[in-house]
């Protein structure tokens, strides 16, 4: 899932830089500079957030980022995580940024604390820079992440003026993520910190013969995704393998390798494209077949 | 909320030019002059509808546009104000405008009465420009503007043809704000006129002692935002300020700082982003919780 | 409907390009090429799935395109197809892509096949590019153009590698989207083929007087858009025509000119934005009001 392309350094003030840029100033590497050149000239912005899409306030945030920088590529991962649901929030973001170029810069408001002292942070990780409220949210990046630098954004210059205790979202994080996208001076903003808050994004748990895992997520389809990774489960991918998954009113016993291949209403499992096990019912919501959602458990039983 | 940036002023063709453009040609000003031919190489038109995102009709607007201007930056504010809600529509545009930059293009259709005569309107407010039907949609902007210009859109060379008589977005709207992105030349899309269509947002009663407002909005939290601006109770924001706010079943009487320091699924009150009071429960929908929305009544007796 | 502007023809590696493209070498027409420049600077990909937008699955798509080229302008035309319905996804992107400028690129993923052996086609239609699994969702484009090219998608060195059985969007068609935006080489990825999946989008039957139809699609405000083409009923556009439609609880004898013209709560017929039948309530979903939704069986009987 990680991209291969880019060798990344951090610059004493805190930005990243590949190092086909750090020698673009030499004339052999024209070509690299150039296109390094296009890619600064548009920065992408990536929005995560629980506003919805219903009122203005998404609206508002982009017409912050757009008063400040009128370059930026503005992309909507989604508003619609679970509101105030952290932990949603986290996978989400997990799952979208790698997939982005390097460079991208990705804002994450699930924020419940907004305008308490929680933090807000700017991070710095491989590849990816991120704007958000320290209270864990993040924590699916660092799971994925070896190279990882953060900073507590206290510098208030770069605050929309009064900053609001309700909306966070326009005052500091759409303001901070738009200057970092023009001067990518990530220790401008403030003081390197260690003490972030991580929390773990739940583990399946071994009981006996039998891994307990839970739904992290439900998809438009209704196809449930758990937190089981299948590499994990290699004796469940071999030809007749026996297990048996159960999960809600179900009782699974076949991995199938494509949602077309499940028989009417008969629930089955799958390989999820981010390397999670799935539940799905073909053609169907496997959430409403099962009658279970987001946090049911769901156990693996491997017989070998 | 306004911006302090720019010093406008409208040409004899109804361009808002900002004095740094005026004097642009002059060899002292380059560096504001790049900056200006930046924003202009990219203009921004902003959507605020009631057509939802389900069909393809926010699509075909995007794709008028781009057809006409393919450097446009489209945004979209919001595609669900209330279906036929003008008042709703004049709420969300008027609170998100002025976040955008200069010389941004906000195209605003909540329009019931697309293929009547009710006519369709450019406007300049101080900074920015508006199309949309003349039914009072821009209230809530005219309510913040000084300086304010308003067409009556009848060069029907700059429509689609045939026009339709049930999507004015497509073959008037979309188009008038494309050709508008490109020209800047206002006053050639029709007359000038004054008598335009304006309504009052409701605004607070006073009965005795006792001001009675009334729910503008529900966010995706469940906050209830009303229309009762705080600057107008200062009293409320005093310590130990004593007063009650009633609203459905609640009887509030606490205005706390932030969301997060309410107590498990008790009401309060808090000064929203933009200076409304609004109505809360810490991490649940207080819409659900107070069993009201939008348009209930709400009710505030200050004991001084 | 159809664009008028460009005259189109296919270079030997399948490419489109307009006449004036052409000659664009020629000084004589340093006008049009820079035109051309302009538009090819920044190439539009739409984007027509079922995949909703509660999750991360629309944001990884955008970071894959974009990640293969900056430039490219994504344009949402709806996340909210049907779930896995084809038919729906038919007829969004039959009523939608006609608006785009040539050379519009656009994306449509409803692929309840994913996995399977169903193939992914590059379709070129007179002015646009089609990126679809090959399951029929491009049935209304083929309905709407003549000349038409279609590539069975085997150049796997365009893919992601590895290739998920369950999320093409993200490792086969975003990723052929974005190279075609920049090398616009459609024969570069896979060999032409003829025998595409092709299926009728529902026309209406004839049966003694009367014409059997049924809803398409119902839109925000509960409007229910008919397969009755209105040219194919001239009979009802003319002063005092006489016929009565049936739908659901309702008998309608009214086609009114504009939504507002309708009294309340009464149903009426109205000509569509894309010139079928739609029968709505003024101010109301006439899909609440009439008790049916898509699918929904609609007879005229004209008396004449």
């Amino acid at each position: 899932m990680k991209h291969g392309v880019a060798h990344v350094a951090l610059t004493p003030c805190g930005e990243l830089v590949s190092v086909e840029e750090r020698c673009a100033g030499l004339p052999s590497t024209g070509g690299a500079r150039n296109h390094q050149e296009k890619t600064l000239a548009r920065p992408i912005i990536t929005l995560t957030t629980d506003y919805g899409t219903g009122d203005h306030l998404v609206g508002v945030m982009k017409g912050v980022i757009l008063s400040i920088n009128p370059d930026v590529n503005i992309v909507d991962i989604t508003h619609h995580v679970l509101a105030h649901d952290i932990l949603d929030g986290a996978v989400t973001i997990a799952q979208a940024y790698n997939y982005f170029p390097p460079k991208t810069i990705h804002l994450v408001v699930v924020d419940p604390g907004v305008g308490t002292p929680r933090r807000p942070i700017l991070v710095a990780s491989d590849q990816h820079y991120f704007v958000a409220p320290d209270n864990g949210v993040l924590s699916g990046v660092y799971d994925q992440t070896e190279a990882l630098y953060v900073w507590n954004i206290t510098s208030e210059h770069y605050f929309r003026n009064p900053v609001s205790s309700t909306f966070h979202g326009r005052d500091i994080f759409a303001p901070v993520a738009a200057w970092l996208s023009k001067s990518w001076q990530t220790a401008a903003f403030g003081e390197a910190i260690e003490d972030f808050v991580r929390f773990s994004i739940p583990k399946p748990k071994v009981d006996g013969n039998t891994f307990k895992g839970i739904v992290l997520k439900v998809d438009a389809f209704g196809n449930l995704m758990t937190n089981l990774r299948i590499a994990d489960f290699p004796a469940l991918v071999v030809p007749d393998a026996k297990f048996t998954i159960r999960a809600g009113k179900a009782e699974i016993k076949k991995l199938l390798p494509t949602f077309a291949s499940g028989t009417a209403g008969e629930p089955f499992a799958i390989v999820g494209s981010s390397g999670y096990l799935e539940l799905s019912v073909n053609k169907t919501s496997a959430s409403r077949a099962l009658g279970i959602g987001r946090g049911a458990e769901v156990s693996i039983l491997v017989e070998s």
